[in-house]
């Protein structure tokens, strides 16, 4: 059984993507819905919390884990493979690799929540891996409350202002390329598009869902299950149905269960 | 010592009209920062994090209690009624009683988070004090995240199209009076007056505080002490500053201690 966790359910790009991938494998998947969004915490709190949600994962015997979530990817990683010895992959050095092989000019952007472009991680793995590449970072913390009221029709105005506004430092960079280092953001990648036409747009969760998916299967963690996967959040699962059908493409409420995340 | 809690910073700004109504009484102000913010969580949750913001303020021996947070006064305020004895005021009934006394033509709006509206708290309180008044509540839920990270300049055109969007059923329904049913809101009023010219609008912080005042003036619960406050937090102080400018008018990053408020 594979895992993968994030601050809410954002996440569910990924696991769509991994059971594309992956469809004889059993997932788990767990979304802090009781204290989304991590974004905005502090460094503590954020790594506080990726323990206790990873805890929560190996008590259910997991081989690996995908991190869905940018700011734990960004500000946690190392923190959680000091304590757990299982492959965890985050949705940074994937979709970093990525996008170094897709610019064809050189110049990259990133964007993420506040915690995530402050925490500086896309930043310094992409001048491990192609020193080379201008990378140009941008915090685009209202996305995740836009795409969670809805407010993502590819016409939607509020939302095009707001990337019009949040994108031009990358626009005026001259980017090829831009990482999505928030698994809320491909939801609105046409609105991204129409602002920053003719650039190679990197789902970062995607990107994560390949790599686990390659170390699974070479490393042998693969459980040739029968492609269930278990649903657990931390607040009551009645009213996510919307936000999970734009995630997921389906409704999910009813197969969820609530745990209480402060006992991990 | 008289206790204000929130779901953040929004809270502050009821502080600030409590300090001047009561300028020699001590207060103690948490706001659960680790868990802002309430608006999108279930009634379970909302109902337990209320208890233990309460707990936490009453282990500091308070007199009586503001609930500056409008979800949890739309939502909880009769549980926490009925686990401590002390004066405990909300933010509904005071605006409530305002909103019906300056209304001339008897059509009332109300906005807050998703939590407030759908809890109907307002509806309730507005058919038991004026049942002739007709209001339209409307759920404003992007309000927060677009004043927490600085949509709040009177010309902002995000904030300015998003409000023309939330407030256009009030407009149609002829409202001449509109109840700020979220602390944060009055943040944005220049904007929300642009969209609704000539309609008063009822700052319900303050007009809980002004509520407050009177009780603790008129029950003897004032403890004649030297104009202090004490800020509590839950999840790191640093990084407040700029919210807290913005609430309080001053930055009180470094006077504020974090607390685990788990524990309560």
């Amino acid at each position: 059984m594979l895992g993968i966790f994030d601050s809410g359910l954002g996440g569910l790009t990924a696991l769509r993507e991994l059971r594309r991938l992956l469809p004889e494998e059993d997932f788990i998947y767990f979304g802090d819905t009781g204290r989304v969004p991590y974004g905005t915490r502090s460094h503590e709190a954020i790594i506080k919390y990726a323990l206790q949600d990873m805890r929560f994962l190996m008590s259910h015997n997991v081989n690996a884990v995908l991190v869905a979530c940018g700011t734990v990817s960004s500000t946690a990683l190392d923190a959680l493979r000091s304590q757990f010895s299982i492959p965890i992959i985050g949705v940074v050095d994937a979709a970093v690799y990525a996008a170094a092989a897709a610019t064809k000019n050189g110049v990259v952007g990133v964007i993420g929540t506040g915690a995530t472009i402050s925490a500086g991680a896309f930043a310094r793995s992409m001048a491990a891996a192609a020193p080379s590449v201008k990378l140009i970072s941008t915090a685009c913390p209202l996305f995740v409350p836009l795409v969670e009221n809805g407010f993502i029709d590819r016409d939607n105005e509020v939302t095009k202002l707001v990337a019009e506004s949040y994108l031009s430092d990358i626009r005026k960079g001259g980017a090829d390329t831009l990482i999505l280092g928030c698994t809320h953001f491909p939801i609105i990648s046409p609105i991204i598009e129409s602002v920053l036409p003719n650039v190679t747009l990197i789902n970062s969760g995607a990107e994560a869902a390949a790599e686990l998916a390659k170390i699974a299967w070479n490393s042998g963690l693969l459980s040739h299950g029968t492609g269930h996967t278990e649903f657990y959040v931390s607040d009551e699962p009645q009213g996510f149905s919307h936000v999970a059908a734009v995630f997921l493409g389906k409704d999910i409420s009813s197969e969820t269960q609530k745990i209480d995340i402060d006992k991990y």
